[in-house]
C-alpha cells in the first residue's frame, strides 16, 4: 500500500464518522426491508454517491432518471432533513420532483417554511466528485436549513 | 329545455365568468402549443375537472396516475398560483409530486414560504363533484395562499 492510499483511507474513515455520513448511512439502512445491505460496510453503502466526472460523462441525460439514482437523491435529502431535525427538533418533509428529462426540484420543508430549496438538472448524473465533497455539500445544506428553521421558527409551526 | 336545465346553465355561465375559472382556462390555453383547444369553449375545457362519485368509483386506483389526470392536477394548482400572483404580486412555483400509487404532494411556494400545501391521495380520481365545487375549492386555496403571502411577505422575498 502506498503512502497516498493510506492517507486517503484515513480521510475516508474520518469522514464516515461525521454526523452527515452517519445520517446518510442510517437513511439507507432504514429503507432496507429485506436486509440486502445488512452485511455491507458503511463505506460500500456510500460509494455510489461518489461519481467522477469521467463516469458522469458516460451517463446519458436523455430519458428517465434511473430509479436507483432517484432513490439516492431522496436518501441524500432525507439525511439532510434528519440532521436538521436532530439540531432543531423541527419535523420536516422531503419532496423530490423530477421530470422525465432529469430536471426538477428537491425541497425540504417544515410547517410552511422551506428549509432547503434546490433545483435539479441532469439528475441522471447525480453524484459527488469525492467523499469529502459529498459530506461538505450535505453539511452545507443542513446548516442552511438549521439557520432557516431557527430564524423563522414561527413559520415552521404553522 | 326544462326550468332546471336553464337554471343550471345560467349558474355555469356565471361560474365561467369567475376569476378562478378564467385563470384555469388561461392555464390550459397557454399549455396548448398545437392549438388543439383553439375552437373549444371554456365550458368544454373545464368539463373534465368535474368527475361524479359514480365516475370516480369506476377509475382504478391501482397503478400509475394517467398523464392527462396529472396534467389536470398541475393546471389546477398553477391556476391557484396565478390567482395568488395577481393579488399579491409574489411570483410562485408549483410542484406536484406523485408516487406510482397516486399518493403525493401539491405545493405552491414563493421564496422560502409555502403558500399552499396539499397531500394528494387516489390522485387517479382527481376531480370535483360539480363546477361550483371546483371554483369554490380553487378560490379557497387561493385565498389561503394570499393570506399567507401577505402575512409572511418577508419570507416570500428570501
Amino acid at each position: 500500500m502506498s503512502a497516498t492510499e493510506i492517507t486517503t483511507s484515513t480521510i475516508v474513515t474520518e469522514l464516515l464518522e461525521s454526523d452527515f455520513a452517519k445520517a446518510l448511512v442510517q437513511q439507507i439502512r432504514v429503507n432496507d426491508p429485506y436486509g440486502t445491505y445488512r452485511h455491507w460496510s458503511d463505506e460500500l453503502l456510500l460509494k455510489p454517491f461518489v461519481v467522477s466526472r469521467a463516469q458522469k460523462r458516460e451517463i446519458s441525460v436523455d430519458g428517465d432518471v434511473d430509479p436507483t439514482t432517484k432513490g439516492r437523491i431522496l436518501v441524500f435529502y432525507r439525511a439532510i432533513a434528519a440532521r436538521i431535525e436532530q439540531q432543531t427538533g423541527q419535523l420536516s418533509q422531503v419532496v423530490v420532483d423530477l421530470s422525465h428529462e432529469g430536471f426538477g426540484w428537491a425541497l425540504i420543508f417544515s410547517g410552511r417554511l422551506l428549509l432547503v430549496v434546490r433545483t435539479l438538472r441532469d439528475a441522471q448524473r447525480f453524484g459527488f466528485d469525492s467523499f469529502e465533497k459529498l459530506i461538505a455539500e450535505g453539511d452545507k445544506l443542513a446548516n442552511m436549513g438549521i439557520e432557516m428553521a431557527t430564524r423563522y421558527s414561527d413559520v415552521c409551526k404553522l
